[in-house]
């Protein structure tokens, strides 16, 4: 039997070369996918995905609303496969996120969008899949095979790819995009085995930010459910404060995502009631050793926008080390399977 | 010092009469503000929420796209407070919805789609509060006054609201939603504590639904985390099965919501995946007494669309009952305030 946790480990190092590749080899095909999508002008966007990639089209919904300027929607899928919803969906842009392009219901509603009148894209890391087919315009995320249940660089393509779209459409430089290999690269280099020990025997959590980085939050409690069988709850940081807040005290461990921008700043009276409550969270972000005393993740300082790609590489690594540590294989968790098929 | 839960328990028995109200009272309201909206006819739709209300926010999202036909999205407020997006918003109707009308960033996010071109209406119980300023229309809750910091008979009056603007734009007849007091009231009569007693010493849940009762789903697993402080998790039934079934176990306490209808029957595999993995789950809805063996809630049958109005009920409930037991106040959890500010 295989090494526990040998290709989640190494399909999380892989994340700096496929942002290279992505950011060489995928910038012509991203380019054709933006000028389409600019010569059709949409009003409205529609994102559509499960799992890890619904993680990714919340992050291309913060893109689409704070850079494009366009309203957004995630789509609810069973309004069109269980519902039998019909929508009129012209002006829209409707784009399905998903590794493996097979998720049955993500197929039916990209086909249902497409003929409804939408523009319809797939970002898939297999552009020979279904969801690629009936989609009119493919992006391919260019991973390389992913083998590991628990997806890791296909989710960070996932959100480059989306940046990458955006920013094309818009006709802006991307030469921020450009440091993110190196800078991904320094960030796998944190080391995480000192924090990992804090939650060695923990069976919940909470993670939480606010903006661009509210992915991220999402998609560490994901990977933590998956690999740690932890009950992990992300709250955006406005939401934490109404309610949930009454849940959390001196033996509920809280990851809090602090990047550098407004998203990052918001979070400091979210920091501040969680210190009241003695929940001493573990802070994740370029801010982060601005924090005094507690514990810390200090991620490289980028735009705000960039953050994302950077802050959930530790946060895998932190799946990753608990996992084994608790004698669990994050290769394979238990119960679940590496493509999900839902209706 | 007041009966501990004696505000709760009152809020919640009144959802009967807060029916009535709103059917009798509230039609010629409702009817002068869809009148406006189908003169208007937006071609997208946007949901704005905190807390409770984003689950209403939630089922509103099901009717527009399944009943209207029309794509929606929930707002995700801080691109607008935080990050300064001024989106174009012609053809649009934008919706906030607000138990107090008072959270800031509700408040300014419903001025600046004003400002964008939509058409904005607020959903709220305080006619007079700066929400309802802001917006070019207001619906009335009707509700009375609410007192306990757990939201209970505003959340189904926002359900409702939202239901009967929806039909009366579509100029349809709401002769089932005439039926919701007196079902309301059978529903409230359903025997919680035998079930209650399962959730004593619980620290974590798991609640999960499909399509119109995933915002019960939602808004129980709130209730639960501010009255009892259990970190409940709610899933769409979909979405569980993508990733997060892998931390179930035979510890972890699931409540899944099976009302009759399409939403209802796409559990059924769902709640099989969790007997597989002996969750033993309790099942609230219509078809709950079609299960054979283990815990159930039984609620009257109604059209599925209106289903999220009772299911909540017994939760809500249950939330009451479990914080009790506790030693716990559910009118003044800790750690919370009615009126959350955020930003």
């Amino acid at each position: 039997m295989a090494e526990p946790g040998r290709l989640m480990a190494s399909e999380i190092a892989e994340q700096p070369a496929v942002f290279d590749r992505l950011l060489s080899d995928g910038r012509a095909d991203i380019a054709a996918v933006a000028k389409r999508v600019a010569e059709r002008g949409p009003r409205f966007v529609l994102l559509a995905a499960r799992g890890t990639s619904d993680h990714a089209a919340l992050y291309a919904k913060y893109l689409v609303e704070v850079r494009m300027g366009l309203p957004a929607g995630l789509v609810s899928l069973s309004t069109l496969t269980l519902y039998g919803a019909r929508p009129d969906l012209r002006d829209v842009l409707f784009v399905a996120i998903s590794q493996s392009g097979a998720s049955p219901d993500l197929v039916d509603s990209t086909a249902l969008a497409r003929r409804g009148g939408a523009l319809t894209v797939a970002v898939t890391n297999e552009p020979e899949s279904r969801l690629a087919a009936v989609a009119e315009l493919t992006v391919d995320l260019m991973a390389g095979p992913e083998r590991a249940v628990a997806a890791t660089k296909t989710y960070t393509a996932e959100l480059l790819a989306s940046y990458l779209l955006v920013e094309s459409v818009l006709g802006r430089p991307t030469t921020e995009a450009a440091r993110l290999p190196e800078l991904a690269e320094r960030t796998l280099g944190i080391d995480v085995d000192a924090v990992a020990s804090r939650y060695r025997f923990a069976d919940r959590l909470v993670t939480t930010a606010r903006g661009y980085c509210y992915p991220t939050a999402r998609e560490a409690a994901l990977k933590l459910m998956e690999t740690c069988y932890i009950s992990a709850q992300a709250f955006s940081g406005a939401d934490l404060l109404h309610g949930p807040l009454a849940m959390i005290d001196q033996v509920v461990p809280v990851i809090a995502v602090v990047p550098d921008g407004p998203g990052g700043r918001a979070m400091a009276p979210v920091v501040d009631r969680l210190r009241e409550r003695s929940s001493d969270p573990l802070v994740v972000g370029a801010d982060a050793a601005a924090v005094p005393g507690g514990a810390v993740l200090a991620v490289p300082e980028v735009a705000e926008e960039l953050s994302p790609l950077l802050t959930v590489l530790p946060l895998q690594r932190l799946a990753w080390r608990v996992a084994l540590d608790r004698g669990s294989d994050p290769d394979r968790p238990r119960a679940i399977t590496k493509v999900t098929e839902t209706y």
